[in-house]
């Protein structure tokens, strides 16, 4: 297998973005990240884009043609494939393009993800998410996703005593991020104070607990290793990309106090990477309630499994901290487009490894991790980038 | 770059099948591919599945998940990743499986693909299957499949003089093959009589010109070559997958008369394979329509363009013909559930390649191709598979 680097990143602006449809996003993003990697766009060889239901809020599947039309590319013919793992697909893209690159097929792949989710009628969107959890057995009897980490988040509370103040610190502190982000949904500070007050969603969650609904887009260029310096000074190698499962049903999960399939994206990807947690100088984790970052940092080793809280209470997570998380505000602050997700943490990571992070830049930062999450847990991606 | 092979297959049959979900079809065609294979489960390291618009036709997205749940893999932990690229999703997953094993990361991969559409209320699937073409451009205006592809019809009638009768040939002749195949859904011989006499669906389609709404799944086990003959005798090598790419809207192409993405792959494949289209024992192609075969085999190289309607009224593509097309009964009686497609073409090319396909084997056959298409065109992917 050849070594990836990325070469280039791009994103749009995250938010209720009522001027621009699916494919402007799309486009801005891929145009964005071409530029970034100084590319042609005659170039690329292959395109991966991450969607999540296309289908259902914009009516529209077979988004990999689309893309290609997009970007005006369609005399090349070269292959473009959509993935799809609920909130993970821009993560499970990421790791395909990743492979398209390491198996010498091709050379150039322009990774996206990309999802329009505000132009659905109000309760739609919860509606069209819960189709990541198991329609059969969770959604059909009313489950919807709040409900599903709320209760990981009452089981998390009763068995290590974790507090709403800890969940909601992980609110405060990426809202806080948030607020240096200029492509952030939410730019505003928010207190502990503020959450707690704001209305419940699924006790003990409250509204300021979740992430958002989001329109946006987000691309990274991947190149070999071996060639990236001729396209940029500042490569970043992808020392390790790891993609795993679990059950599609939280019912059927062995625990419930950690995502099994992050456990073990983590553990590999450490191993490939040949680091310990400890040596992560700055992570984006998946965020998409405030229990999901604590449950995130535990599993992937940054504090003992129960001890995310408190951690998150005594500021190790804060951006002037030990390892800090979510510089870029997370899905909590920087919204959550749910395909384009996973590459925006891509995008964080790597202006964080290349020192381009401004007022959010995390000091001397050489090694990043981003940990992507579709479903309840259904299925994990951790990537680990390097400054080389 | 690894050699890749195909150790194992297996479907459902395809049809109406209400008796059976989607869950059930993925795990029955899974279990069958992975016992032609001989292996055990512990034994896979990847799963891909190829699904259209399992949100929209079931409410599930996720299904990578899902598959991982339903085949009892999840303590595995193996990544499992949904493609869908349309009426491709199929032929694309199967090329991200190649990838996936070709990259090194990977030893035994299994590929699925599945649809259950039978479960929507009345012209409601046509309305999905809608959501492959360009929604904004096309479908939004009322444009639904059998009305683009008649007017490709019509336009290659009005260029070459192909006939109605020359695209009932078609028909006649898959529903012959499939009357073969126990698994088609349509096991019924027809004549042309039937198909001209059948009420039009989109001038010059007649019903019996389109194929069917169906549920279905297939899979496939891939394995690196080099240890391909520790499971099984008969290994078929993947000589060339490649998988292509066009506008997603018709009214953007290039030309009509043909499928580019679909001629490019083709060429591509065909220098991969290092043969020549007339070294073709056997195909199946994409017959979405009656239309869409004779437009197949000339971009195959088959024939010359505009010369695939004289070619079936020869007999060229019959049982017995030079160059057998769609054996298995094709989309048109074999059924079409759109992401299952794919996945069973390559089953039934390997079933004639082993030797194996009964009262439809093509005698010697040693090498032969499967052109899977999505939406109008925007995708293609032809695979070319070899007995070595």
């Amino acid at each position: 297998m050849r070594d990836v680097a990325v070469i280039g990143i791009g994103m749009t602006e995250f938010g209720e973005i009522w001027e621009k449809s699916f494919r402007e996003l799309v486009a801005e993003a891929g145009i964005k990240a071409i530029m970034d990697a100084g590319i042609e766009g005659e170039e690329i060889d292959a395109l991966y884009i991450g969607g999540m239901s296309t289908g259902r809020f914009i009516g529209q599947e077979h988004v990999g043609s689309l893309a290609v039309e997009v970007a005006g590319l369609e005399d090349l013919h070269i292959p473009s494939t959509r993935v799809e793992a609920a909130c993970a697909s821009g993560g499970v893209a990421m790791h395909q393009g990743y492979l398209a690159v390491a198996s010498g097929m091709y050379d150039i792949v322009v990774v996206g993800g990309a999802e329009k989710m505000t132009d659905v009628v109000g309760g739609e969107a919860t509606n069209i998410l819960a189709s990541a959890a198991d329609r059969e057995w969770e959604a059909f009897f009313g489950a919807t996703f709040p409900g599903l980490y709320a209760l990981m988040a009452k089981y998390h509370m009763h068995k290590y005593g974790t507090t709403q103040e800890q969940l909601a610190m992980v609110a405060v502190k990426n809202h806080y991020n948030g607020s240096l982000n200029p492509k952030a949904q939410f730019k505003r500070r928010i207190s502990v104070e503020d959450v707690l007050k704001s209305p419940m969603v699924a006790d003990p969650l409250h509204l300021l607990d979740c992430s958002p609904i989001s329109d946006g887009a987000a691309a990274a260029v991947l190149a070999p290793l071996e060639i990236a310096k001729k396209y940029t000074d500042k490569p970043i190698k992808i020392s390790a990309s790891i993609q795993a499962t679990d059950t599609l049903s939280l019912h059927g999960r062995k625990r419930f106090d950690a995502l099994p399939a992050a456990q073990h994206a983590a553990k590999l990807a450490y191993e490939k990477a040949d680091i310990k947690p400890k040596d992560v100088d700055v992570a984006e984790v998946h965020d998409c309630f405030t229990i999901a970052e604590i449950i995130a940092i535990e599993d992937l080793g940054f504090v003992e499994k129960g001890k995310g809280g408190k951690a998150t209470e005594e500021g190790l997570t804060a951006l002037d901290g030990e390892i800090p998380v979510n510089t870029s505000g997370g899905l909590k602050a920087k919204g959550h487009p749910v395909g384009a997700t996973g590459v925006a943490q891509i995008n964080e990571i790597v202006l964080q490894l290349r020192g381009e992070a401004g007022e959010r830049q995390v000091k001397e930062a050489e090694i990043g991790l981003a940990h992507n999450v579709g479903g309840s847990g259904g299925t994990a991606v951790v990537h680990i980038l390097e400054v080389i």
